[in-house]
C-alpha cells in the first residue's frame, strides 16, 4: 500500500493532546477514524505523527504518515479526510513518499513557535490562542539571554520531570524572538525536543523580559541541570508546532516552514 | 459628570452587533450593564458608540463615550469594566474628554480591515475569525481596481437595500491590499461608511481578485447606482472595526490607528 505524509493543522484546545489516550479525545484518534471512515470503515488505520504535542498545544504543519490502498491522490486525500473530521482539524496536505518514510524517525528539523500576547488587558479574540501576559519584556534582554540556550546542552533544568527520552542532551539549533503588534513571538528550531522544553524555556526568558533574571542568570540554570532552578511551565495555549523538516525540505501543504 | 471615552475590543460573534435590539445580547448592553454594575446598580448609564456593527463583525478599536461620577481614573475605569463584562467583550482604553465631545459625530475617520484566508483547506484555527476562501486572488488585480473607489462616490450599488442613511454620497479615503501568510487584508479608511458598505466592496473585489470581473466592471457597478449590480455581501465573521479617529488622533489604547 503506498505511504502518505499528511500535514496536519489543529487547535488543541478540544483535546487532550496528539495522541491516543484513555481519558478524552485526541488528534490522533480523530485522524485514525477518519482514515478508517474514507475505507468505508473496513480496515484500521494507524496514522503516526511525528510526535506528540500536548493538551491544548496547537499545530499549524504537524505531520504524521499512515498506508492506503491504492486510489487516493495526494490533492483529493485531505478533502477526503476533512469531510470526516471536526472543523478544528484539517489536514492541509498530503504527499505520497517511500514506503518505509518515518514521520517521527525521519524528521531532522522541527519548529515552534510560542505567542506571548503582551497588554495590560486581556485579548477578546484570542482566547486560548495566545498567553496573555499583562506587562511589557524587553525583547532585547530576552534576545541576548536565549543566545545561551543555542547549541548542545544538557536541557534538565526545562525538561519536565516526567520526560520519558533517554538522554536530556539536545542542540537547540535557534531562537528568534519578534515583535507583531502587541503579541511577542518565540520561535524555536531544533532536531528534536524534550517535554516540556519549548514552555520551560519560554516561562524562563520572560523572567529575563520582566528584568527578574540576567541572562547570566538564565545560563546558572541551565548549567544546574535541575528542574527546579528553571523558570516556570508557559501555557499550552500559546504553543504551536509549526513545521517538521524531511531531509533538507518540509512536505507539500506546510504554510510557513521557517516560522 | 466627567466624560469618558472608551476603546473596546470584542469578538462579534456572539453578538446581535454592537447596538441594543430587542432579539439578543448586544455589546452596547453588556457595556451600558458594567457600567451601571460599577456604580453600585445605583444609575442608568448610556454608553454612546461610534457607529454600529453589525452581528458578527469584530472591533479591535471601538470607541464609545460615556458619563460617569467622579472618582474613576482613566487607568482604573477600564479594570472596573471588565471585571464586570464576559471575555469576548473587552475595554482596552478610557480617556477623560470635553463635556460635550461626542464618539459618533466627531469621528473624523473610521478604519475597517476585512481579512479573507485564501487557501483551499478551511483554517482549524480561525473559524469566526476570517472569511474562508478557497481560490487565489489576484492582489495586483485587486488593487488596481480598488482605486477606481476612493473618493467621492454615490455607493448606491455597495449599499444595504435597507441602509439607513440620508445620502448614499461617502467619500472612500484610502484602501490598502495586503498579503499576510494564507491571508488577505483590505483596509478602509473614511470618514464614514454606508451600511455593508465595506462588505460589499470587499465581494466586489474578489470578483476582480477571481478574474471574473475587470477594473471597468467595478467601475460599471459603481456608476450603475444599483445594488443589484454590485458583488455579494462578504461575510460578517471577516470584518473588524480597527480604529476611530477624533481630529488628528485617536483615543489612548487603540493598537493600531493605521490599520
Amino acid at each position: 500500500m503506498p505511504r502518505y505524509f499528511l500535514t496536519i493543522e489543529y487547535a488543541g484546545g478540544a483535546y487532550v493532546g496528539w495522541q491516543i489516550q484513555q481519558n478524552g479525545a485526541s488528534v490522533q484518534a480523530h485522524l485514525e477514524d477518519a482514515a478508517r471512515a474514507i475505507l468505508g470503515g473496513r480496515q484500521e488505520v494507524i496514522v503516526q505523527g511525528s510526535g506528540r504535542t500536548d493538551a491544548g498545544v496547537h499545530a499549524l504543519g504537524q505531520v504524521a504518515h499512515c498506508d492506503l490502498p491504492e486510489g487516493f491522490t495526494p490533492e483529493k486525500l485531505p478533502l477526503a479526510l476533512n469531510a470526516h473530521l471536526p472543523p478544528d482539524i484539517r489536514v492541509i496536505g498530503a504527499a505520497e513518499v517511500a514506503d518505509d518514510a518515518h514521520a517521527r524517525f525521519d524528521a531532522t528539523q522541527r519548529a515552534y513557535r510560542y505567542r506571548v500576547f503582551c497588554r495590560r488587558h486581556a485579548p477578546a479574540l484570542l482566547a486560548g490562542r495566545v498567553w496573555h501576559f499583562p506587562h511589557n519584556l524587553d525583547i532585547e534582554a530576552m534576545q541576548g539571554a536565549a543566545e545561551r540556550l543555542i547549541g548542545r546542552h544538557d536541557f534538565t533544568s526545562f525538561r519536565a520531570r516526567h520526560c520519558q527520552a533517554n538522554s536530556p542532551i539536545r542542540t537547540l539549533d535557534a531562537i528568534t524572538i519578534e515583535r507583531h503588534d502587541d503579541e511577542i513571538w518565540f520561535l524555536f528550531s531544533a532536531r528534536s525536543f524534550l517535554h516540556h522544553q519549548v514552555r520551560n524555556m519560554v516561562g524562563s526568558l520572560v523572567l529575563v523580559g520582566q528584568g527578574k533574571w540576567t541572562a547570566d542568570d538564565l545560563s546558572a540554570a541551565l548549567e544546574a541541570r535541575d528542574r527546579a532552578r528553571g523558570g516556570m511551565t508557559a501555557p499550552a495555549e500559546g504553543l504551536y508546532l509549526t513545521a517538521i523538516t524531511y531531509g533538507d525540505t518540509t512536505p507539500d501543504g506546510i504554510p510557513d516552514a521557517s516560522a
